[in-house]
C-alpha cells in the first residue's frame, strides 16, 4: 500500500482494571498495525453477553487490565505491511473467531474454527503475542483480538471482513456476534428441518436470533424458556410461538417441555451459558433423534454433565460457535439478506448510549434489562 | 395359526439369583406365548458385555432372580395368539431392544429407538409387565425381554427377527447384538466417510466391530486402545492400523492421540463403558468436526461429563443403541452379508462352550480372555 506508516494514535477507551469494575475512560496509545493487521476507527459496537461473562470472569481466569467488545463496525483506518485485502476508509466488521483461509479447518467445507486466527483468549494479538494498547507505558490486553471498546483498535486482517458501504454500520455491528451466531445455530448447525418442533433455553440477543432462524427454517412451534415474563412479547416478534416462565411450574421444566411436545422436541438450544440448562435442554429432546445445540458461554460451571442413557437413545449434543458461519466467507451474505430485510437486525436493538454511557450498558445487560445495546463512538 | 394351543414348557436356565453369583441350572416352568409373542427353543446364545454388566449391578438397581443372555439365535417353538409373522420352525435371531413398526419412531427414518419394544429394563415383558419364568412358582424376571440363557425363552414378536434357514445359528447369533452394534455405528450411527482417521477406545468385539465397519467404509487410519496387549494382533484382522496401549505412555491418552493424529481424529468411539473414556474420546477428536460415538453401558458412574468448549469448537457427541439398526428391517441384510462373505462374524467367536460351562464364559470374559463365547445349548 502507499500509505505513509501510520503512527500512533492516542484515543479514549473504557479500560477494565479488574474484574467487575466498572470499566474507566482512559487515553490510550493504540500502537501502529503491525504486518497483516489493521487498524479500525470503532463507529458502533454492541455488548455482548460474553463480554461481561469474561469481565465478570467468575469461570475463567482474570486477565486485566483489558479492553472489552467484540461485536463491532466501523472504517479502515490504516492497514500494516502485505495487507492488500483492505484499504483505508474501507466499511468492516470485526471478527472474534477469524478466518486465515488457507488453514485445514478454513479449506475443509466442514469447520469454521480457524486453526491459525481462532477464538483468543489470553487477551493478545495472534501474530506476536503482544498488545496493541498502552495507558501510560503499561499495556493493556485485547480481548477475542477485538477490543472494540476504544475509539481505535488494531486487529489482525483475518479478524475482519469487508461489508457493503450500503449497510448501516449501527445495525449490522449486531452481525458480528449474537445475532449471527444464533442465526447459524438454528440454520447451519443444526440444520432445522422443515415442521420441527424446536425449544430454546434463554431468550437473550442469541436465543431469540435462534427462533429467527428456526422460523425462517419453517419450524412449526418454536418454544421459548426465559423466566423473565418480560420477554414474552419480545419473543413473538422473533417467532416463537410458545413462551414458557419455568417459575410457573412446580416440575423440572425438561418434563413441562416433554408433556407438551408428546415426548420432546427434536431440536433443544442452550443459549444462556449454563452448563446445568445443557442437560435440561437434553432432556427436553426426544429419543432417536433428539438435537441438542449449545451455544451459550458458561458464567460459572464449566462442564456438561448428562447421563450416558441421554445419548444412547439416540440423542445428539454438538456445539455451535458463531453459528457455524466462516466468519470472512459467509457474513456479507448475511448482511445482504438484512439489506434485502430478509432478517431482522433492528428489533435486538433496545437501546442506543453515548461510549460515555458504557457502564450502563453492562448495568443493563446484568440486569436482563436490554437485548442489545448499541454503543456509538464519538463521530 | 392352527397350533393347538401351547402348554407349559419344563427346561433347564441358568438363572442368576444374586448380584456377581454364579449362575445356576435350575428347573424352570416356561409359560406359553401370550397373544403376541413366540416362544423359542435357543440354539445358541453367546454372551455379551452387557449381560455380564448387569450381572453385576454395578450402577443399576439389582433385579434378581434373573435370567440373562440376550445375543442369541433359535427355532420358533410356538406362537401366541394374533402372531402371523412367525411359525414353528422358523428360524430368529432375538432383539433386546424391538421394532412394533408402527409407532412414531418405527415409522420415523431417523430412529431404532421402538417407543413400544424398545429397550426393556426392569425384567419383564412388555405386554403385561409380567414374566413369563418361575421356578417352583417363584417369577423369574427377564433381562431385556429376550432371557436366552434358558433352553426355552418367550420374547415378543417384535422382539425377533426370522433369519434365512441356510444362516449357521452358531454364527449368527452374533449378529443380534454386539457385532450388529459395533458395525452400525460406524456404518450408520457415525456415516463415517473415506479417507477419514477413526479412533477406538475399548477392542472387544463391539470396538473390533467397529473397527470393521470403518474399514469397509474406506477409513484410511484406524487407531485401537486397549490395555490389554493381545487385543493387538486380533485387531489386525479386523482392519486396526495402529494399537495404542495407554500404559505405553507416561501421558494422557487424548494427548497421544493428538499428536499422532496432528489434531486428533475425526471420529472417535467409546466401547469400554467408562464414561471417563467418553470424556478422552471426545478430546481425541479434533475441533471442527471431530465426532465421538459414545456404544458402552457404563459399569460405574453412568455421567459423562465433558468441559463446555469441546462442544463449542465444533464437536459432536452422539449415542448409538444397536448401531442405529432398526432391528426387524436391517438384521436379515447383515444376515445376508455375512452369508456372501461380505462381513467376518467368525473371527469374534473365541470360545464355543456347552450350557453347562456358561459360568466359565462369565469368568472369561471378566479377565478380559475373551471376545465371544457362543454357549450351544442341548439338542
Amino acid at each position: 500500500m502507499s500509505t505513509p506508516q501510520p503512527g500512533v494514535i492516542t484515543c479514549m477507551a473504557a479500560v477494565a482494571w479488574g474484574a467487575g469494575e466498572a470499566l474507566v475512560m482512559e487515553e490510550v496509545e493504540v500502537s501502529p498495525p503491525q504486518p497483516l493487521e489493521i487498524r479500525i476507527k470503532v463507529v458502533c459496537t454492541s455488548l455482548c453477553r460474553s463480554d461481561l461473562t469474561a469481565w465478570q470472569s467468575l469461570a475463567s481466569p482474570p486477565i486485566f487490565p483489558r479492553i472489552f467488545g467484540h461485536e463491532a463496525a466501523g472504517v479502515v483506518e490504516s492497514v500494516g505491511e502485505g495487507v492488500s485485502e483492505f484499504r483505508e476508509g474501507d466499511h468492516v466488521l470485526t471478527l472474534f473467531t477469524g478466518e486465515c483461509m488457507t488453514c485445514r479447518h478454513c479449506t475443509s467445507g466442514k469447520s469454521n474454527i480457524c486453526q491459525v486466527l481462532g477464538l483468543e483468549r489470553r487477551g493478545v494479538m495472534h501474530s506476536d503475542q503482544g498488545t496493541r494498547f498502552t495507558v501510560k507505558g503499561r499495556p493493556i490486553y485485547h480481548y477475542c483480538a477485538v477490543s472494540s471498546f476504544s475509539e481505535y483498535t488494531v486487529v489482525h486482517s483475518g479478524c475482519a471482513v469487508k461489508v457493503s458501504l450500503n449497510a448501516p454500520l449501527e445495525k449490522i455491528c449486531l452481525l458480528s456476534c449474537g445475532v449471527a451466531a444464533g442465526l447459524g445455530a438454528a440454520w447451519k448447525v443444526a440444520d432445522i428441518a422443515g415442521g420441527s418442533i424446536v425449544v430454546i433455553f434463554g431468550l437473550g440477543t442469541v436465543g431469540l436470533a435462534v427462533a429467527q432462524g428456526a422460523k425462517l427454517r419453517g419450524a412449526s412451534q418454536i418454544i421459548g424458556v426465559d423466566t423473565n415474563p418480560e420477554k414474552s412479547e419480545k419473543a413473538k416478534i422473533f417467532g416463537v410461538t410458545d413462551f414458557i416462565n419455568p417459575n410457573d411450574y412446580d416440575e423440572p421444566i425438561q418434563q413441562v417441555i416433554k408433556r407438551i411436545t408428546s415426548g420432546g422436541a427434536d431440536y433443544s438450544f442452550e443459549c444462556i451459558g449454563d452448563t446445568g440448562m445443557v442437560t435440561a435442554a437434553l432432556q427436553s429432546c426426544c429419543d432417536g433423534w433428539g438435537v441438542t445445540i449449545t451455544l451459550g458461554v458458561p458464567k460459572v460451571k464449566p462442564e456438561v454433565t448428562a447421563h450416558y442413557g441421554l445419548f444412547l437413545t439416540g440423542r445428539t449434543l454438538r456445539g455451535s460457535l458463531f453459528g457455524g458461519w466462516k466468519p470472512k466467507s459467509d457474513l456479507p451474505l448475511l448482511v445482504d439478506m438484512y439489506l434485502k430485510e430478509e432478517i431482522q437486525i433492528d428489533e435486538f436493538i433496545t437501546h442506543n448510549l453515548s461510549f460515555e454511557e458504557i457502564n450502563r450498558a453492562f448495568d443493563l445487560m446484568g440486569e436482563g434489562k436490554c437485548l442489545r445495546c448499541v454503543i456509538h463512538m464519538p463521530k
